[in-house]
């Protein structure tokens, strides 16, 4: 039996740890099992790295997400086989959409094993490939560490990307000749002269621009430039419904969002007759297609120019940009603080619950937004809010908000997390509320508890069920019991309260803002 | 824009749902979203299907797979594109191993939206292939008919399949030709008289022959017949250690399992030099790989044969080999009731709650086995119980006990459903709590808490990590802080409670068991 122990021969896993640290991973979410067992092992042997474990993989891989989106750099995920890493698809995609960069390490049974029908055998490539950039199985311990090294380097590239790398117990547990060196990270595209100068040329001949800035470049500084050469140009600026993070607050640039309902957002892009895309490879899409409702949302008369794509370098881009359009002078737009009063009246709504956000919001927060039908009236509320990030729901699979609280939190252990959640997608991640408690992670969770699925509601209604009987209605409404989500916190060691009145939602909001540490609010909410 | 409500001309939703019906599917586990709307709105329509609720998709997934393992007919699932499927799939790991009919139906992007970037758009089929052994995407509303009779048959050939129907958002509301007609379930082969002969002549001719029945050998009819032919011949017989269901108890044939532990499987076969396989394809193989020992437990020397594959007609194989061998009149091994009194003393331990189990067990129960470690003095303490049926964890994916309870449960409502298990195993899927309380389920959940991945503790020390560090007992340990599953079950709707002493455990079992509908005790269990 090999050493496992490194007494001797450091065995696959620990050049893998080693080689991680070594390339600058620090945290790793993990849900281990006996395949992960030298992993783990390793862990307990290398410093360096900060383990986090979730009671399920969507968990790992949304905590891991946010940690991502916080810091650029990759968190390491720890899962079981093809299963546990099926247990944590919804969050990659999810984070894929986001482009997070993020390393999983999958077990695997031993490669002698794999030829048998085990009970966890699984086609573990499969089950990777449809939500990562890059997947590799390590073939054997002396080329774990130089994979592992190649994981952060892809995980890494252009905007950041999803790479898994499976390893077999065998490779874990075999002797390896050691960690490997960091593999050098490929710089982003510049973008070419020409493409820029499309967009002066653009901008400068039509006063019916619009510039569609997403990605990366929904930070202060890109927002910031892109406004100025906005004002300069007259051009208008917007971002996608749903995006990774943005900074924004006062003393920054507001930027608006593209509506999420179709016509809606049709209405909205209907003045435009020029799109210029930075930071996003394709034009506007509708989350969902509809019967006789197009897919794409600007107008088709609309002429679309890419300057940078997603993984381009898109600030130096809209630097060139500005000097081209003669904006490198111009003030970018600032955003007033706005000191907004509490609510006295009016009972809990989502505008009572927005009102009281914009007041009672800290200096520094991080807004994770997954409150879906019931948060509508928070991202306009908060615009003059003190300055925050605002994570929201890239990929539609809902089940994020949880965990990516905790590992925004993990991320910024100094600043306030508040994450605003829908009652229907909460339950699909409610272990993370665990995790929140063992870690004690500086996290108020705000529960819209309308108990239903809402916003099918209005997508029911649009295929055209307008009365719809028990049986659709029992798809959609989870009143039948209610969920108490102030007893499901307790049960994971979270402490909960419920807002029935407006008052009540002000006391707690304060309190759960004051204190140190995971606090949950149920609130109700008919949106 | 189509005509959506059947006034007309009939969507290809609603071709699909009389389809199913017409097949044979009267039960549907869902957790729809916008591109399942209009499945849901046809199951409003078309009377026969009852379609239950799962707040989170491995429920949806569990609970398929305990409805199919005892009805021997699939139920349909209804899920929600790529990230949805993703969270079905470890619980279709076990169900795909378990071989339990099933119909997915997962919604997608409507054809025409398909190829732009969504934010859910993903390769679905990709994500169903490595958990299904079919999978079909519909092109357009008049193939979905024909391509959901195609699943449903998909799914009852042979021992049972998963069978994935990718139902693309406009094939739902674009006018159909209407339902289709059942489509022929082709028999199960015949095994060829050459292999049934070489099993009569193994049998004759040797003393150190084993039997390995599983798959759906392992009812009272084929347990029993298995029984005929080994006490004719002096073979021995066993089962696999993890069955999809096995038909047991007083009056019954009784079978025992290969252990867990390599090396106790090891010594268990050690003894047979001829091993012939009965509604499995492979021999016995180990749940994980270790260093320095065999994936195979039975001898090296040991000559296999293999009568009746998994998907054979395996009963009547074993019917012509009990004429060939002599046994048509022999008497079948039968199991005695064994009245067990009630433990008095020692605390609760796995063997005083196995005890507890085994006096209070009701006539006809279905037990779900997720004990993990805590329930390892169950099965052999039950074995004289009343008549029932055990279900365990076929695919080592865990997070099944409380879905498959809930199953179970739809798919035998006369009966009582007790499931034992493991707090590590039912932080993965505890939301099926909420599926019972709803559907005010007859299940009785007994909650092993060790607060710990105990099975764990086992394997890091296989890898030779005997005195683990903070970093890896923080991954094997649940007790910072501690779940509190009555709180858990009291979030779900369902009434909960904490033996802490055995008086208090065997009061709740009786209280449990008496009551019709869900409750759950949460046990302390040291394993």
């Amino acid at each position: 039996m090999p050493d496992t122990q490194g007494a001797g021969q450091m065995n696959g896993a620990e050049s893998l740890v080693r080689t991680l640290v070594a390339s600058g991973v620090d945290t790793c979410f993990a849900n281990p099992g006996t395949s992960e067992m030298h992993f783990v092992a390793a862990l307990d042997r290398v410093p360096g790295v900060r383990c986090i474990l979730g009671l399920f993989e969507g968990v790992v891989s949304g905590a891991a997400d946010g940690y991502g989106r916080m810091t650029d750099r990759p968190a390491a995920t720890l899962l079981h086989l093809g299963p546990g890493l099926g247990n944590a698809l919804a969050n990659l995609h999810n984070a894929k959409k986001a482009r997070t960069p993020m390393v999983n390490v999958v077990g695997d049974h031993a490669t002698h094993h794999a030829g048998y029908d085990a009970p966890l055998s699984s086609d573990v490539e499969g089950v990777a490939r449809p939500m990562s950039h890059w997947v590799r199985t390590s073939p054997d311990a002396q080329r774990i560490a130089a994979d592992g090294a190649q994981a952060v380097a892809e995980s890494l590239t252009g905007a950041g990307r999803i790479a898994t790398l499976i390893l077999p117990a065998d490779t874990a547990w075999n002797p390896s000749n050691g960690p490997a060196a960091p593999v050098a990270i490929p710089p982003k595209p510049r973008v070419p002269e020409e493409a820029v100068e499309i967009a002066a040329n653009i901008l400068r001949q039509n006063d019916d621009t619009v510039i569609i800035l997403a990605g990366k470049g929904l930070r202060a500084r890109t927002i910031g430039l892109t406004s100025r050469i906005a004002a300069r140009t007259g051009a208008a600026m917007l971002a996608p419904t749903s995006n990774a993070r943005v900074e924004r607050g006062a003393g920054r640039t507001p930027i608006k969002r593209i509506f999420y309902a179709v016509d809606a957002a049709l209405e909205q892009l209907s003045p435009y007759r020029n799109a210029i895309l930075v930071g996003v490879d394709e034009p506007p899409v509708a989350f969902f297609a509809y019967p006789g409702k197009p897919s794409l949302t600007l107008p088709p008369t609309c002429t679309v120019h890419r300057l940078a794509g997603v993984d381009d370098d898109l600030a130096d881009a809209l630097e060139r940009l500005a000097v081209m359009v003669d904006a490198a002078d111009t003030e970018p737009v600032v955003q007033d603080r706005v000191i907004t009063g509490l609510p006295h009246e009016g009972g809990i709504t989502p505008e009572t619950i927005a009102q009281t956000v914009a007041a009672l919001l800290p200096e520094n927060a991080i807004i994770v937004d997954e409150g879906i039908s019931c948060s509508r009236a928070l991202y306009a509320a908060t615009a003059g809010a003190p300055a925050h990030d605002w994570l929201a729901l890239t990929g539609g699979s809902i089940g994020i908000g949880m965990p990516l609280a905790a590992g925004a939190a993990v991320a910024c252990p100094d600043r306030k997390v508040v994450n605003f959640q829908a009652d229907g997608s909460g339950l699909y991640t409610a272990q993370a509320l665990w995790t929140q408690a063992r870690e004690q992670l500086d996290i108020l969770t705000v529960v819209f508890a309308n108990n239903a699925y809402a916003s099918l509601d209005v997508e029911l209604a649009n295929v055209g069920a307008i009365n719809p009987g028990r049986t659709a209605r029992d798809m959609l409404e989870l009143d039948r019991p209610v969920i108490d989500w102030v007893s499901l916190a307790k049960g994971y060691g979270v402490p909960g309260a419920r807002a029935q009145t407006l008052d009540q939602l002000i006391t707690l909001m304060r309190e759960g803002l004051a204190r140190k540490g995971p606090m949950l609010i149920e609130v109700p909410c008919e949106a």
